[in-house]
């Protein structure tokens, strides 16, 4: 069943337009998987972010690219989402201490669940996940015991997981510093100049420099070289 | 901190307009609960049963109804959002034999996800949603070891998870025939008149009376007496 007229496994990747979901999608490339992107309008601040998204998957060569639009404003609860300042200029001993209050409930457990219905419809058995460790910072979502859980759950949830049990969520950043993070970008071919972090851009898509994201990223390029 | 000032619970609950949902909100209001009731427009055949889901609202006493507009049809893939004919006068053997073409992939992945968001949201730890044995007739998503992996997930997923341990996902209907679940909804002052069941009602609400929701009600309804 091998060979050159093999069809390429597909996998869906969540992509947000960021620097980690955007490496995510190039290492699912690399690996050789006809990728399907799947980004979110779910009332976030930083929208520019889905340009950024449509931008990335172009340069990174993904087969499809889905826009899903949801409302997580009729629920609130989030700086990302309603009307509650984002934090700045915080040190990185303020970021790591607890949930950040740019959490936004059950985020990932929604975009994973699209992501599994995308990924059954396509018959792809693969999900790629752009979550690490430094970029945890607190989100529940984010760490590997959640991952190991959804992963678990999609082999219950669905007929593809039921039937073949083999659907695997792939995290490949997930141990990497924010610099190892932008070193493998590199090393993938990422244009990164086209991805955007920040969670408070101005309207014209000009990062605030000041965020957790915006930090968290400045020090990756930094020490990166 | 108990007495008559305490605040009640709060919990939220998937409610599709349909019996079963019908009677586990009511189920969870007669626990005690104030119920926030969570249903979805998402280019379902039936949308109908969402015009059935505010009646049922209002009857059986929730203390909020939130819509959430999502699109499975950019996925497609099932029979209750592409353009797949819904099978029709089917025996029970033919219903629970294998999975059917109107399971929505992921679909009970996706709606848990967004309750547990309301839920974090709202200060709910608890959960309800309408499974069952019967209504189960092959669903992946409808099965115990899914609702348990669930609430495993919610757990590890959320801040009031992680700082409670005590997210529960009830399910009151999942060892119940449907003529039990028509008992309980009377027990309960449910208006099951109100509800709606059919996967392919006529544009004005008539149910189709022969597909496997249809069938399934009939004959509880009729052994229920």
């Amino acid at each position: 069943m091998s060979g050159s007229n093999a069809q390429p496994r597909r996998a869906v990747v969540l992509l947000s337009g960021g620097l980690d979901s955007a490496v995510t999608a190039a290492w699912l490339c690399r690996e050789g998987f006809a990728v399907h992107a799947l980004s979110f309008e779910y009332g976030q601040r930083h929208s520019v972010e889905l340009h950024a998204a449509a931008r990335v998957a172009k340069q990174v060569g993904v087969v499809e690219h889905v826009v899903q639009r949801i409302d997580l404003r009729a629920f609130g609860g989030s700086a990302l989402t309603a009307d509650i300042a984002v934090p700045k200029d915080r040190s990185p001993d303020q970021m790591t201490g607890s949930i950040p209050i740019t959490y936004v409930p059950a985020r990932n457990t929604i975009f994973l669940a699209f992501a599994l219905a995308f990924a059954e419809v396509r018959g792809a058995f693969d999900l790629g996940i752009g979550v690490n460790a430094v970029d945890y910072s607190g989100y529940p979502d984010c760490r590997p015991e959640f991952i190991a859980a959804f992963e678990r759950l999609a082999n219950l949830a669905t007929r593809a997981g039921v039937e073949s049990g083999h659907i695997r969520l792939h995290t490949p950043l997930q141990t990497l510093s924010k610099a190892q993070i932008v070193r493998l970008g590199r090393e993938l071919g990422v244009d990164l100049s086209l991805t955007i972090s920040c969670y408070d851009p101005a309207s014209d898509g000009t990062p605030c420099a000041r965020c957790d994201a915006c930090e968290l990223r400045a020090r990756g390029f930094a020490e990166a070289g």
